[in-house]
């Protein structure tokens, strides 16, 4: 598969982040697969691990390290999930893992493996000790989009963000990559996602701040509903910046956070505009509903339809099925003639029928664009969500069907 | 759509059921889209809805009219569902009830509509009320096979079973029909099912036998993951051939209910195997597992996946994720090394990693079967539950991409 690169303008390093990537062999095409990241002494790491209830022993090593030492490096490989592969699976990753802390005599627990790939085929460790060494000798701030490249699987192109923001003086940092375009419902976290800024953050409030951005990004998307073994989102703080979080005003706390969630969300954003066979880039608002929960439950609800996808593939106005889908999720819906169904400001539905102007002739039209909006609004409190979703078109089933072969 | 007719070998009439059949133009093509079923004086009648929080006017009006009496007529019409349409299809609803119900003098509450078809349109009710008398005219207890056409929507061929049991030297009958191919996950009922028995049966033990029935049949099936707003599962007991249920032998009970059981099951997996796009039908068995409940929720989280269904489609044994979807269930998996996933007997994964001896030739040569069973063992318990799935191929998007159109 051909890699198309859709580089941002300007990709800024982050002071305090060096990395690497190679070629080794584990996908088949002449691609980079391999990647190490290595964080300079007095960074803070946080991270969000898949909901999924059978993880990838890369998971489970990343998740138990980080509850014990901030990581001084992030091993991450492509073409292999290393998940389904048991006790030896494991013992694989825990042996390049130790690899890498001889040749960098650092303590196993400051390395984190996260891998990308097939499920269920052992991981090959001889070819990523192999590689280890030159990746060490390559690392340098510059890499990002090498490093967006390497970890990519069926994306057909890199997704990377990069942000600067001035504060008191001082440009302060924010570049982040994720990957992902099929398996994608993560829960409470994506794919792989890989943020970094230099301001100083504590690891508390690192923690509280990667919740609140995953929460409102990679959370609430979906490509097919699959929640994968290995998704993992990481959040760095190198304070190389000499500019510390805690210490800002209030107002300069809060343009960070923008900045951050921005990021999040603009890369969330690029895994569904990258959906697998994505014709359509979908958002869907559910508004003036009774909480955030179950505005994202009837949204998720609608986005996960294959009725509702297939109808927006074929840019059919089968506002029908959004109706039957807002119904299919466990929200009780005591009085439905309250529920509006727009797309993007054209009333379909209201008082619990097709609107009286309703012009589906407008409907078919508005459908033709690549970006779609469904507003579903309740009339019955003040919360709102939004899902980001893809259509599901004969690409997807193409892709899918063809991944292993 | 052509409508292939796949009858059995002889459909027997029910004593104390009549049905006629008619072409009103509901459907655009020249086919039967409405029936009336005629039930005698003294029939108990038990029914099912769906589960959808979002129901059709047609389910509601049939629900509650089946807690006041036993009904004497059922409507029912394909081309239309009758939902999303607010007040308005409510008042359709009833007023071509009102005249069936003028036109037979019957109770309006002993008159049960049944609606499928597209969602939010407005039902024709001049063109129901226009044939109900023609309907009424040509009642005769031979007409199982014109009323299993005229239900049909995306079905491809009608889906029809009968049998008979003696018992204390009298045979007994048992003739039911069923449509639905897609937006099908049947949530304690189906798209819509009727059967039909003339064995005598209280109200409160056929509700009984109803709910069994139906759960490990149409509940126990899914296309893609939807549960419609009209699905509805109704049994009917004449009692015309003078053998009380209540006054069986053990056995004979035990025979009749396994009968019923099998109908149920037999028309439940004909609605897959007829199901959009499918070229495979599949069965999923999770067993030894610590509750029903447990198992089909991991059934149903396998067979809902579009990364599973794709993957069966292409005859690929990506039973990564098979893996993956067990995960992706709420169901707390503490041991995943435990599970064993076996393609019908050729066992790929034990011990948390890829069978030893598991031979990927075997299992690719296995899948190009249209019959695959999936067998899921869990080594925790004493339960087991089957689903019964379709994969997900370019027709599933084809046909519902295309299906207003």
């Amino acid at each position: 598969m051909v890699k198309k690169t859709a580089n941002p303008d300007i990709v800024y390093p982050v002071n305090g982040i060096k990395l690497s990537s190679i070629h080794s062999g584990m996908y088949n095409s002449q691609r980079l697969d391999l990647a190490i990241i290595e964080i300079e002494a007095g960074s803070s790491v946080s991270g969000i691990f898949t909901k999924n209830n059978i993880k990838s022993p890369s998971v489970i090593i990343s998740k138990n390290n980080l509850n014990k030492m901030n990581p001084k490096y992030l091993i991450i490989n492509s073409g292999n999930a290393n998940a389904g592969t048991g006790k030896k699976g494991y013992e694989d990753a825990l042996q390049y893992c130790q690899y890498l802390s001889d040749e960098t005599s650092t303590d196993i627990k400051a390395i984190l493996p996260f891998s990308t790939g097939v499920i269920g085929e052992r991981i090959n460790v001889e070819k990523i000790i192999k590689f280890i060494p030159a990746l060490i000798g390559n690392l340098n701030q510059a890499s990002w989009i090498d490093f967006s490249n390497a970890i990519l699987t069926t994306d057909t192109c890199n997704k990377i963000i990069s942000k600067k923001i001035k504060i008191n003086e001082k440009y302060i940092t924010i570049t982040g990559v994720t990957k992902g375009s099929g398996m994608i419902k993560p829960n409470m976290a994506t794919m792989l996602s890989f943020v970094a800024t230099d301001l100083e953050i504590s690891n508390n409030k690192l923690k509280e701040l990667l919740n609140t951005a995953t929460n409102i990004s990679y959370n609430m998307i979906t490509v097919d509903g699959e929640t994968s073994t290995n998704d993992s989102s990481i959040l760095i703080s190198t304070g190389k910046s000499k500019l510390s979080f805690e210490k800002l005003s209030k107002i300069d706390k809060e343009s960070f956070e923008k900045l951050l969630k921005d990021v999040f969300i603009e890369l969330a954003k690029k895994i569904i505009k990258d959906g697998e066979g994505a014709t359509k880039f979908i958002t869907i608002n559910v508004k003036k509903i009774d909480s955030k929960i179950n505005g994202k439950k009837i949204a998720m609800s609608v986005a996960n339809s294959p009725l509702v996808k297939t109808a927006l593939f074929a840019e059919d106005p089968n506002w029908g099925r959004i109706l039957s889908a807002i119904g299919n999720s466990d929200i009780d819906i005591n009085d439905y003639t309250k529920i509006e169904i727009y797309f993007d400001d054209i009333l379909i539905f209201k008082d619990g029928e097709i609107y009286v102007n309703y012009n589906e002739e407008m409907a078919k039209k508005y459908l033709k664009n690549k970006n779609l909006i469904i507003n579903i609004v309740f009339n019955t409190g003040n919360s709102s969500s939004t899902v980001w979703t893809t259509d599901l078109s004969y690409d997807y089933i193409k892709i899918n069907a063809d991944y292993r072969t």
